[in-house]
This record gives C-alpha cells, structure tokens and sequence, in this order.
C-alpha cells in the first residue's frame, strides 16, 4: 500500500536523526580549534594576518581577556539556567501530579480496557494508562526542552569569544565561527527532538501494542512538556536579558555617555549572559516546543484516521519522515554558508544568510515530494469534525509545502521590515531627526503594518491546507514551516553569539575596527533574529491551529460557533489574553530595569574610580538583580498561561475553551509580530546610525548626535517588546491550546462547572 | 397587550426629542450670557472679582484678545469642516448610488411586490424599493452625522473663550460654561438623531404601511450612513489636530523651550482648530454613529420577531422609547452639575464629573424598568438563527440595564487608569525619572493591562444580553450603555473646550493663574475623554456584535463556524485590519507631523523678531498643512475599512465574511481601548509633573525638567493613539458590520464569486 517498508522506517528516522547529531559535533570540533589561550594565529593550520599586528597591538594579553569574559559569561548563565531550572523541577512534579490526576479522574482511574472511540470494535487501554504515559510524556517533553536550551547557551557562550577572536582575521572567518556554532544548535535541537519523540514512541508501543490512539493521544503530553518548559524559558530569560539591557543603557549609555559593553559599566556581564538565557536559550525551547507540538497535533489527527486505524506505520511516521528529511536538506544548505561560500565583506553577510532561507525550502520542496510519494497511501480518509475526508498524497505535498513556503515569505517580510538595507528602517531612522516622539510613532507604524504580508501567508497556508486535508493538513503545513528548523535556528542563534562577540571585543578594549565587524555581523543578527520570531510567530498560529483542531476533535464538539453566547466571550477574552500578558510582562521588564538603573547609579556613584576605569564594577550585584527578577517575574504570566484553560474549560466548559483558544490564537498573533518587528526596527535603525554608511545615515548621527539619542530611546523601548513580550506569545497560544488538547478529555466529562449549576 | 398605546407613544417619542432640543438651547442661551465683547462683569447680574482685579491688570484689552482667538479658532473649523463636507458630499454621492445598484441588482431592480421572509403568507413591497429607501436613510443618516459634528463644533468654539473668561472670577464659574455647553453638544445630538430617526420611520411608514420587514431593513441605511459619515470624521479630524499638536510640541516645548499655545508658535491656531474639529466634531459623528447603529440593529431584529409580526407599535418602538427616557435622565443629571451643586476647588471637578456617571446610570436603571414595563409585551418570541426564542419583558430590563451597567464599570476603569488620582497613572510620572524610554514601556504596559475589566465588563453585558434575548437582547444592551449618551457627550465635549480655554488664556496673555485653573480644568478632561472613549469603543463593541448577528440573520446562515478554512481565514484577516489601519493612520499623523515641523522651524528661522514676540507667525500656512494632510490621508483608511466587506462578501462570501467581522471585533476592541487609555495615561501623567500638587509630583517637576521632558515624548507618542488610531478603530468595526448588514442580500444572492468559480 505504501512503497516505504516499516522496517526502512524505522531505520531512516533515527539514522537522520543521528547524522544530525554527527554533524553538530563536527561542527562544534571546528568551533573548537579557535584556541582560547595562548597563541591562536594557527588555528586554521595557516597564518592569517591580524588585526592587532597591522595595528601593531599585542595579542596574546587580548586572548587572555577574552577568555576570562567568556569564562564570567558563562558561569553566570550555567548558574541562571540551574537556578531557574530548581524552581522549574518543582512545578514539572506539581504539573505532572495534575495531569496525572485530572486524566485519571476522568473514568475514576478505571484499569479496564474499554472499546476505542474511532477504530471500532477494538479494545484501547484503560483511562488510568493515558494517564500514567501522558505524565510520562510530559516529563520527557519538558527535559528534552531543558536540555535543549541549555545545550544552546553552552554552545554559545562557548562561540562567542572565539568569534571576537576571529573578528581579528577578517568578518569572514568570524561569520563563519558565528555560524558554525549556531549550526550547532541548530542541529542538535532539531535531531535531538526527533530522536527522543522517536524513541519515545516506540517504547510505549511496547505498553500498547496496537491501540494507537491510546499511544498517540499519551504522546500529546510531550508537547505540552516541551512548551510549558518553554514558556519560563521565554519569559525568565526575556525578563532577565532585558532588565539588565535597559538597565544598562539607561545609565551607561544614556546618563553616563559610555559605549554599550564597556566593562566600566556594572550591568554589563548580566546583559551578556542575558543574550545566552533570553535570545538562546529561550528560542530553542520555544522552537523545540513548536515542532514536538506540531509533530504531536500531526501524529494525534493521524492516529484517528484510516492510516491509524490500518496500522500503516510508514504513514504514520510521515511528520516524523518529514523532519528527517528537514534534517539532511539543512545538513546540506549549511555547507553553503560554512564551506561552499565566503564573506569577504559586511554587505554579504545578509544576502548569506538569507540564501540559506532560499536554499533550504528549494531543497524541502523537493524533499517533501519525495517523502509524500514514498511514504503515503495513495489515498486515505480523515475524521474531519463528525465526517469523513478523503485525501490524497499528492494534497499532503501541498499542505507541508504551503506552510514551509509561507515561512520563507514571512522570513522575507520580516526581513524587509527589520533591515537597514530597505526603506522601512530608514524611515524610522529618518524620523529620529524630530525626536524620540516621532521615532516610536514610526516604529509603532512599521510593527502594525508588517503583519499584514505575514497574516495573508498564514491565512493562504491554513486555507489550503485545512481545505485540502484538515487539521492533520494544518498540523503538516505547521511541520512543513518547522521541517527547516535546523537552518532556522543556525541563523537565529548565530545573532546573539555576534552580540555577545561584540560584547566582549569592547569589554577586552579590543580595537574600534573589531567592533565594527562585529557590529556588522550582530545588525544582520538582528534581522535573523526578527526572522527566527517570525518563524516562531508563523508556526506557532498554525500549530495552535492543528491543536485547537485535535482538541475539538477530542473534546467531541463539531462546530465552533462564534455566535453563541459561550463560544464569544471565550472569543473576545481569548483576544484580550496576550494584551494581560504583555502588560505583566513588560511592567516585569520595566520595574526590574528600574532596580538595575539604581544600582549600576549607585555603584557609578559610591565606588571610587570607577568611570575612569582604574576599579572594576561589582558585576555580581546585577546578575542577582536579573536573576531575582526574572525568577519572581515570570510566575504571574505564567500562571496566567497555565490556569486559564484549567479554569475556562473547567468552569465554563468546551466551548468557551474553544472560543477563548480561538481569540487568543488570531489576536496573539498580531500583538507578536508586530512587538518583534517594532524591535527589531529600532534597533537596526539605531544601528543604522551608528555605522553611518551611506550619507543620508551619517547626516543623522555620528553616535551621540540628538537623532542618535532619540534613536537609542527607540531602541531602549524595543528591547522588552521584542525579546520579552512577543516571543512569549507565541507560547501563549501554543500552550494554551496543547493544555486543552491533554486535558480535553476531563474538561468534556467534568467541564462547565457553572452552566451546569445554572 | 400592551400598557403604552400606540397614540401615546406617537406623542412621547417626539415630546422628549424636542424637550432634550429645547433644554439644550437654553444651555447654550445660559453660555451666551457670557459676553465677550466690553464689560463682563456684570454677565451674571452681579459682579464676581476677576483675578485681574486682584492682580490689577486691564481686562478690557484682554476679552478683545479673546474674542479676536476665539474668531480665529472658529473660522479655521468651519472653514475645515466646510472643505471636508465637500469631499464628503461625493464620496456619499458614489456611496448612495453602489448602495442602490448592489441592493437593487439582488433581485434585478424588480418592481414586484414579494412574500415575506418572515412574516409568512403576507405581501412584502419590491426589491427596488427597499433599494431606494436603504439609499434615502443612508442619505439621512450622513447628513444627521455631518450635522451633529457640526453643531458640536459650532457650540465648542463658541464657548472656549467664554470659558476662559470665566475662569477669572473662579474654576467653579469656568466649569459651569464648559460644562453647560458640552450639554448643549450632548442634548442636541441625542435628541437630533432621536427625531430624524422618528420622522424617518413614519415618513417610510406611508409607503410600505403593514411591511415592518422592508421598512425597518431599509431603515438600516440610516446607521450606515450615520457611521461613514464618523470614519472619515474621527480618520480626518484626528489627523488633522494630531499632526498640528505633534508638530506644535516638537519644535515649540521641546527645541525651542516655549510653553504649550503660545502665540509664537506658528501651528498653535492649527492644533486649537483641530481640538475642535478632531475631538469634538469627530466625537460627535463617532457616538450619533453609534446610537443610530444599535438602534437600527434592534429595530431589525424586533421587526422580524413577533413584536413585528404582530404589528405592536409601542414594543417595536422600545429601543426608541428607551433613548427617550435616557433624554429624560440625563436632564435630570445635568442639572446636579450646573445648578444643583457648584465647585469651589480643582480637586472637586473630577468627582462631579464622575458623580454624573453614577447618578444617571441610577436613574436610567429605573427609567429602563418604567420603560420595560410600559412598553414590552409579557412574552413574545425572537428569531434566533433559525430558531425560535421566548423572551419575557423582565428580561429586555437586564439586557438594557447590563448595558448601562457596564458602561459605567468601564467608564470608572478608564478613570482608574487615565486620572493621576491613581496609582497607575502615577507609576508612569515616576518611571519619567529614568527617561523617556521607560515612560513608554510603563505607558504602553499600562494600556494593554486597562483592557481587562472592560472586556470582561463587554463579556459579561455580552453573555446576559444574548442568553436572555438573542441579538435582541446585545442591541438593546449597547443603546443601554448609549442611554445616557447627553451626559456622556457632555462630559466628553467638556474636555476639549477646557483644552481650548487653556490654549486661548496662554495666547490672550492672562496671567498664570488663569492658566492654572484651565490645566486643572483639561486635566480632568483628558480623563473625562478617556472615559468617553471607552463608552465609545465599548458600545461599539456591542453595536457591532449585534449588526453582525442582524447580518448573519438577514444573509441567511446559521451559524459562523470558525473551524472551517473559510470562516478562520476571515478571523485571522479580521483581526489583523485594526493593525493595518492604525499603521495608516498613525504613519499619516507622523508624516503630517514631520511636514509640520519643518514649516514651523522655517517659520521661527526666517521671520525676524518671531521668536521674540515682536511679529506675528503665519498661522494659515499651518492650517493649510494640517487641512491638506488630513484629506489626502484620510483616503486609504477610509477604503480601507469601506472596500474590505464589499471585497470580502463579493469574493469570498459571507462565511469568511462573518469571520472578518468577528475577528476584526474582538482584536480591534483590544487595540482601541489600550490605545486611547495608554495616551491619556501619558497626558495625564506629563500634567501631573506639571502641576506638581505632590511631595511626588514636586519631585520629578518642574516644567522643564529631565523627568517632565520625558513625560512631552510619551505625550507627544500618545498623541496619534489616544486621538487618531484609537478611537477611529471603534468606527472600523461598527461600519464594516453595518455595511455587510445593508449589503447582506447582494452577498447571500451574489457573493463568493472565488469558490463559485473553484
């Protein structure tokens, strides 16, 4: 029936997945023979001509200051991540007793086998056995979440000194440090998730045998590790890299009139480690997240279909096929930008990178259609909302093709709207020559007006995928955006790691010129970054989408109507949700730099010689202070995120659940992508300014000019919205709609609490 | 069957409409009695001590100054106004004749009479004609709409500088002539749209006789126009004193250090006429809008329930009969504020103004149960899609009285948030301390965290109202909260007129003083806006909640599944217009700005002695540049909100239609409330650092300071929100809803062309 066996299957994923783990060590052995001390001119086997020696500067005293920067950056990122991850084991115990408990209740943990709800006549096992493996789920979803953030920031405050280190010999060699390691990442995450989805699958295949819809709907739980995990990531770390940004700028830059990253200013090595928490750790559990919620959604639908209830294991795999296939294509796109190709100037930088975008979805397409002929019935019927669906192999190709097409147009979009090299950017940096007021109002402008290209995609892609194949038809389209998230996140994480470089390259008082090659390589960051949102952003609406689906389908509703009185006031507080959530979050952001810019003040203020440089800053103090903050911070939103389906779907039932999914999904959405690209803008057009490259940029500045200043305002502003508060939407609807989805089955037995009282 | 015969209502109806006229015009006889010309001592019989009497300064030259500003201010709005009208004038012309051609061609312009839909077994009058009458009431209402803010303006430039006279003998003397003439604005609007609508009703009534069906559909051509006429009003007007205020604040107080509305500042007339023809005039078309609106939804959908059937003339009148009593009502009020009590202290303006709120929300709550009784049948039954639904006249009570209700629980929100009474507000003032940027982030963090108890207030009036009475019930809740709409407009116009004495006594010269009891006075008023906002955009939700529903009901669906592709498309493109609107129209204001600036700075670089006060600044040519800005740019928003339901119902039909609606309410709702709350916050707290009546405020003060130059850019930003994007998107969803509700049958006959070809 279908011309991939199960036995080839069953070796191809996992051998896909280990060749992505293979080539992340490779590139991480690379990342490694840039030496940290002692003499580095022979690291690449040759001698290239540096910096320094042009300019005739030691360099060996350099690299030692590197090296302890990077060692301070580090240690203060492990011990972030430890901390935050204690309280984090805490609520995983508290989380997973509540799964536990609310499943089992829902037939009064009853151990006895009870006929399957879609493939009739057979016999599923019992409630009390769903519980038991979606608790399981959930706890390997939110380890293998953990893990993959922290692996991420390990990678990168490894990388990040020994791009500065590179900068020496030109951008090119430090592009391709920065790159590799984000390659690193990359890979590891996205085969890592595979392999342990994989393995995960087929251990509790060993428990339920030919029940799968028992199997699959267990395995939901690990989306919901994964993003639960996910949002304390995105919001902790956000909180924690911006309290220390702003609180930085806000003395440093703006009172005191010092570079950003001087090590004279104390908030300097939280802001660093903030990079690695925030921007690295954060988006590779929010990816991670997204990709096992899509995978679940898809493998969920699938279960419950002809495919399922045939046992067509080839087919089934076919989400899990896909992300093998994502996993070979990006293994081959990366050769271009790391081996294939060379930057020999800063204009290249961007263009490089966004032919990676260009070249891994060409390749996909191909990928796709392959896997699609390979491993799908020529055709297959689908439990679509109370009827039947019948779909052809072929459709799958769109649906997964749609979504990673729409991908690559909201990664352009959000491009033109966050690079300097196009007209949007400049706009708002030629409004900075009447004030930071009109500079935010631009700004604001940009953010609202570049959702619009990105909803047309995401609405093009649901349409075509839901009409051609449902939800499993959405749930693949959101695979498809996600099938090239190794690229994506090599081209995201490669931002911060710049970042950073630049960070510690001021820090060691390395050469002016070494700053603007790394500044060079952190702009073109900033704009991957706005890309890697937008990715996020765009798959997260279709995941929660295809979850939203599943949890319907579960939850045995057929219709959403928005014209019932239940299902509306879900739909309009659902759409009010991510405005609650952004208010706590950016109170958080603002009331924690608020305490920074108090103490960097006070120590500016109480210890001696410390603006001339002679004394060092007492660094220590604003770690804690970020660290206390993000730690007590991100407990209201996120409970916020947790308790309302548990609260709605309990109190009010099913369809005002559905509802509230519903608004929070589109209105989400917009407030997100409009907050990272408003961001994202603002700092480029700082940026801009700054580099002063063409004359109408060098009319504004130079830095410390009154349009610079007001530019430098826009940026302050920016920096919660884009890295604090609209990331974490995109877990915001994600997560809600996995949570409906794991616990639908309580919410549609003992759900609605107060109708059924009334 | 009913208490209230059909005679007597006949007469109640029109008696109110004309008591609320005849109670305005003695207000506005009462201002007048303020002379501004000579001596005005004596204008209230008896000689009260001016403040310049006490400073002993001459008077005489000072109410010449006056009038001379006064005259300037007025001749610039009606000048605007006249120059808008006649682009309006032809867009209503283009309008009136799609109306006809779309309405006419559903059933081929036929001339024969028809059966019912509802009204099963009688004769309903030809498609034509309701083609015709929809065109005729569309006429009317735009007209009324263009009247209303017209006579707004008229009256607001008539009373600035009597208020700003007044304020020399005391801030309770200049409350009562602000406050008695926004009642005129507030009595003569209520009570106008009251009376055309009647008059209308009865002139339609001598043709379609015992066919409610046609007459009360073709009636819902008054709301349509009513509401078009608003967007191009709120879009144009907002545009207008935005970019004029923006420009004015950027090159005045902050590059060249001179106070708000001083006389050397070439935009000040620009930015005193755009109060006028912004906030006022703007307002004005914006609430009449929603009034007519909500009740010609009800109107619909009462005339195809039994009430209609039956032919029940007084309980097809309710939704009149309630707005007469809210006439009533508000009378009663009023006369607490400018008769019944007086004001000896700033700090006593805020609470009087909000003691109008309560006391007229308490006796409507009686006037709706006097109302309910009389006029309700005991029982009759509603349409409700598709089905039927029993309705008790105790309930239409709660439906109406949870409108009201609401409406005060938002207006008291939005007081919370925007007055610095309170914490928030004053949360912001204090992160000024840190700089702009900050102020921003606090700012904006405190318009999403407003949001909350109005939607949960809409939520709830929302779930009440559509259990008990269907869409019955959600549009006799939105004219419940628009019940007490004199009031609320009287508070509403107060703000602006207080704004315009304040900029009149700074350029006359008075003394500080007087100046102080003007701030005192528009501070209160920034709040009272705020608070008018939120009934605005709060009614508007309902309003269009219930259009919507009538919409549904007349295109002939059951039921708006947001789980099938065409539906969830429209809500994720729905929700994502608010954004692509406030792009426009904040780039506009923006853009305006920058062209502003430039002529201003021209103006203090090249006329000698300008800044001196030696010469005068060329007033026109600003004016010119706010006129041309606002028309031009009022355009694309304006086809925006016009062309996408046309596009929508004509293309992709009337599901996806219903998608657009519903996602374009629940998400627009969100941005316009946070917008308007964020900037009236920002105003707020820049006139608390100002007015220094803390130990606090004292400390981040005086004028001039680091602090309150960050309190100008957070104004400045909120400038565009709080007066151009944010309460133009309430226009936005009501009109898209009205529209698609007239255009209903040449969607439901002709739409979907895309999947008709697919």
């Amino acid at each position: 029936m279908v011309l991939l066996s199960e036995g080839l299957t069953q070796v191809l994923i996992p051998v896909a997945a280990l060749l992505g783990i293979g080539f992340a060590l490779l590139q991480w052995y690379l990342v490694s023979k840039v030496k940290l001390s002692g003499d580095s001119c022979s690291s690449n086997g040759h001698t290239d001509r540096l910096l320094e020696e042009e300019e005739g500067v030691n360099n060996l005293d350099v690299t030692a200051k590197c090296a302890e920067i990077q060692n301070a950056i580090s240690v203060g990122a492990t011990s972030f991540l430890f901390t935050e991850y204690k309280y984090l084991g805490i609520f995983m115990m508290i989380f997973a007793a509540i799964i536990f408990l609310f499943l089992g209740s829902v037939k009064g943990f009853s151990t006895k086998s009870e006929p399957c709800t879609y493939n009739k006549g057979n016999l599923c096992k019992p409630a009390l056995a769903n519980a038991v493996f979606s608790t399981v789920a959930f706890l390997l979803g939110a380890l293998t979440s953990v893990l993959s953030g922290f692996l991420g920031m390990k990678i990168a405050t490894y990388a990040n000194a020994r791009t500065t280190l590179q900068a020496r010999k030109g951008v090119g060699k430090a592009f391709r440090i920065a790159f590799r390691s984000g390659a690193v990442m990359g890979f590891l995450l996205a085969a890592n998730g595979l392999l342990v989805l994989y393995v995960s699958i087929n251990l509790f295949k060993l428990y339920y045998g030919d029940d799968w819809e028992g199997l699959y709907e267990s395995i939901t739980g690990y989306g919901l590790g994964g993003s639960s995990m996910a949002l304390f990531g995105r919001v902790g770390g956000g909180i924690y890299t911006k309290a220390a940004d702003v609180g930085a700028d806000l003395v440093g830059k703006v009172e005191r009139n010092i570079p950003e990253d001087d090590p004279r200013n104390p908030a300097v090595i939280a802001d660093n480690v903030g990079d690695n928490v925030g921007d690295i750790a954060g988006m590779g559990s929010d990816l991670f997240g997204s990709y096992a919620e899509s995978s679940c959604a898809a493998l969920f639908v699938a279960s419950i279909s002809s495919i399922g209830i045939d046992h067509n294991y080839a087919a089934m795999s076919y989400p899990l096929i896909i992300s093998s296939m994502g996993i070979v294509v990006c293994l081959i796109t990366t050769l271009y930008a790391t081996d294939w190709s060379e930057i020999k100037d800063v204009s290249q930088i961007e263009p490089t990178l966004k032919r990676q975008l260009t070249v891994s979805t060409i390749l996909m397409t191909l990928g796709i259609a392959v896997v699609s002929f390979l491993a799908l019935p020529s055709e297959f019927s689908l439990f679509d909302f109370g009827s039947e669906k019948v779909v052809k192999y072929w459709q799958l190709f769109f649906c997964v093709a749609i979504g990673l097409w729409a991908g690559l147009a909201i990664g352009y979009m959000t491009e033109y709207f966050t690079s300097s090299a196009y007209r949007p950017v400049r706009d708002v940096a030629d409004s900075c020559r009447t004030g930071a007021a009109t500079n935010v109002i631009f700004g604001l402008a940009l953010g609202y007006k570049s959702v619009i290209v990105p909803i047309f995609s995401i609405a093009i892609a649901v349409f075509v995928s839901f009409s051609l194949a449902g939800m499993y038809g959405i749930a693949m389209a959101a695979l498809g955006m996600l099938s090239t998230i190794a690229t994506g996140l090599a081209i995201d994480a490669y931002g911060p790691i710049s970042d950073n470089a630049g960070g510690i390259a001021e820090m060691a008082g390395m050469s002016p010129k070494i700053r603007e090659r790394t500044d060079a390589l952190d702009a073109a960051g900033n704009t991957t970054a706005a890309i890697g949102k937008g990715f996020a952003i765009g798959s997260a609406a279709l995941v929660s989408l295809a979850l939203f689906g599943a949890f319907v389908s579960r939850a045995g509703i057929n219709a959403v109507d928005v014209l019932t009185p239940k299902a509306f006031i879900g739909l309009i507080v659902g759409a009010m949700l991510p405005y609650w959530f952004s208010a706590m979050t950016m109170k958080s952001v603002g009331k924690a730099a608020l305490k920074m810019v108090e103490e960097v003040r006070r120590q500016f203020n109480t210890i001696p010689g410390l603006l001339e440089g002679r004394t060092k800053p007492d660094y220590a103090n604003c770690v804690k202070i970020s660290t206390d903050a993000s730690l007590r911070e991100m407990i209201p939103p996120g409970a916020l995120v947790l308790l309302t389906p548990l609260i709605t779907g309990t109190i009010f039932g099913v369809e005002t659940l559905s509802g509230l999914l519903a608004g929070s999904l589109v209105s989400g959405v917009q407030v997100a992508i409009s907050a990272s690209n408003t961001g994202g803008a603002w700092d480029n057009a700082k940026k801009y300014i700054e580099a002063g490259v063409s004359e109408h940029a060098k009319a504004l500045g130079p830095k410390g000019s009154d349009a610079h200043k007001a530019a430098v305002i826009g940026d302050t502003i920016g920096d919660p919205l884009k890295d604090t508060s609209g990331p974490s939407l995109n877990i915001l609807i994600k997560l809600m709609a996995v949570e409906s989805l794991v616990f639908a089955p309580f919410f549609a037995t003992h759900g609605g609490l107060l109708f059924k009282l009334l």
